[in-house]
């Protein structure tokens, strides 16, 4: 039996979860919030419910990571901290590089701390989280695991853009997608859940959440992804706006009064989306509770359906066909409404909800109706198992 | 008998159609290229076949409306200038003031110059020529017919980006398409073809060209079309990226050491496209020739097509069905290749290209095989017709 640590490190959270392998059973897990600012909260939750919660202000990285160790020894979790034989970490951007999870050495280190251009808010804190548990746990095996790696095998015709194809060469301009761990989590889910082989399907995936994205499997493989060069591409979001025409980047500038681009994007990032539509909230539920009364959350609410059904219409094009959809992430696995909707406006395709099935959350379901062609499922995902799957085969742990 | 003329300006190019209504016969047509260039090029032919070519340099905007009417009086087209009754113009930005074409009067012109933030290559030079008409023909009646107008019968969900609700109430951000006088032409003319009423039919519209956009009709009405804010939205043209990561503009300008925004949106309206990518050149007919040879004259190739399979597939989920499939525009109605690939790829709609029906250039052609349940079909735009049946109809012209 042997203990593993899954790290899921944030700007300003560190999500973490310790499993017992081989039996992948969840020992303790738990969350340290508003790292570097008053008020920060550390959370803990045994497997059998038990709850150890701490507020103190001003938390740090290093701290939270320290935190996580000393009170799993307090609790007699643990009894000796080498009994922790791996550590697998999320690490957002891996760029074409890293085609797979990997053991970290000093150049991997290196390599994730160069591609910290294609996620500036991640891979320097996820490197720094590496490299404080490579000193607290100097024993065990560390594992980076990518939110890119899926993506590298998508075909070039769907990761190049139309720009200059220098600047793919020079700069590396091309889409790299995100959330591939969930992703990957999911269809191979699902496969095992319709007991068919995970190669012999057509899939498309929606993680649905505060930042959502859509990939497309042609059997077994990861052919396309709808976030793009950065988590800005793709379906509405939260604050994020999804695709738009570019040229309104240097039309809005010149409105608004911006001579850094930088503002414009972070606009795009942070103020756009669900919020910047409705004015009120980045959150789908806040906007369902009023839609009756409020135009503008109800055309929030409808613009993030239409974006989903017009990127499952495209890739149901590129893969010219598909088997299963699987709905996972915050809203894909809660929002009942949301998928009955998403899936009405797709019956042309075969797509169907069982209102009675689909009266579930964060379930495995599956929620089609009977006989229809295509199989339609909640997954919920489980990037944390991911993560110390690759530990295990990568690591050697038995 | 009338004649009516209809303008087609561009930024360096006067395209014209002198017609007889109601015969809707086309007497003569010809262009003026190069416009304000050495070796300017007037061109002009009659219905009979006979040519008439002049060179001269620098030929100016008013010269070229000039030699246009000059030009058809010396070859005895028209005895008096007073027979022509009707112009219609092409505008290309009519912002959501225009729905409709309309007769032109001192308040439309002026709505026209206001409107040139959104095209500023085109609305200004079309706005002059208006003027410059209404001094050489004054008793004609001068009517702007829109690119836009199609689109303002669609629905917030598909126009509206999700940005922040004000720029859209402040600065008019928001889908605006364009082609439209094509997509409508193609459209009424493909459910004619087929003999049934248009507004029964779910119908997606490929303007294949240069410049390239796709339309979904539903039920006789425009819901969506794959150009934004500015042309520079969609697929994969000539020379424009169509749709790319916003954040790519922000990058790039830092990679390429730009300080001005706009130089970057030049780069993706000119120098992108599959010119950027093929690096040869951004016409299809090009890089058909050594695809064989040249693998990124061949990704460019198959990036066009995966975008517009993308699309097609999007707009069947938003129609939620599809009844036609439409080509139009140059490489729609004379690329062979470029048809059966796009069709072969969307086989799982049941879309199809009969081999020897397609084998064929420029030619309103029913292309599905035999009993396919979707009806595809070319049809050859003809922007002109559409505009000289505005001036009839809105001119009162019998």
């Amino acid at each position: 039996m042997s203990k593993v640590l899954a790290i899921n490190a944030g700007s300003s959270t560190l999500k973490w979860k310790l499993f017992n392998l081989p039996e992948e059973s969840v020992i303790a897990e738990g969350m340290v919030d508003r790292l570097n600012l008053p008020a920060s909260v550390f959370k803990l939750k045994l497997a059998n419910g038990e709850k150890h919660n701490e507020t103190r202000d001003n938390i740090t990285n290093r701290e939270a990571a320290a935190m996580v160790l000393t009170r799993l020894k307090s609790l007699h979790i643990l009894e000796h901290l080498h009994e922790i034989v791996g550590v697998g970490h999320r690490v957002v951007a891996g760029g074409e590089e890293f085609k797979d999870s990997t053991v970290v050495t000093p150049e991997v280190l290196d390599k994730i701390k160069a591609l910290s251009a294609y996620a500036p808010l991640h891979n320097p804190v996820q490197a720094y989280y590496i490299q404080t548990f490579q000193t607290l746990l100097p024993d065990a095996t560390q594992v980076a695991v990518f939110d890119t790696s899926l993506f590298t095998e998508m075909p070039p015709v769907n990761y190049m853009y139309s720009i200059p194809y220098e600047y793919y060469e020079k700069f590396g301009a091309r889409k790299y997608g995100a959330h591939g761990t969930s992703h990957r989590y999911v269809a191979h889910r699902a496969a095992e859940i319709l007991g068919k082989p995970f190669d012999s399907l057509k899939i498309v995936t929606l993680h649905l959440g505060s930042g959502s994205s859509i990939t497309a499997f042609d059997h077994g493989k990861a052919i396309d992804t709808s976030m793009g060069f950065t988590p800005l591409a793709g379906v509405t979001m939260g604050t994020r706006s999804g695709d738009i025409d570019a040229s309104l980047v240097a039309y809005l500038m010149q409105k608004l009064n911006l001579t850094n681009v930088e503002d414009m994007i972070d606009i795009l990032n942070q103020k756009s989306g669900l919020l910047g539509i409705s004015e009120l909230s980045p959150d789908q539920r806040d906007l369902e509770e009023v839609q009756d009364s409020n135009p503008k959350a109800k055309l929030a609410l409808d613009i993030f359906v239409n974006r989903v059904i017009s990127y499952v219409g495209s890739y149901i094009g590129k893969l010219n066909g598909i088997d299963a959809l699987v709905f996972t992430a915050g809203s894909g696995e809660n929002g009942i409404e949301l998928r009955q909707n998403i899936a009405d406006q797709l019956s042309y395709f075969g797509i169907t909800v069982d209102p009675d099935k689909n009266n579930v959350r964060g379930k495995e379901t599956i929620l089609n109706k009977e006989n229809a062609p295509v199989d339609v499922l909640i997954v919920p995902t489980n990037e944390e198992l991911m993560i110390v799957r690759d530990v295990e085969r990568l690591g050697h742990i038995s």
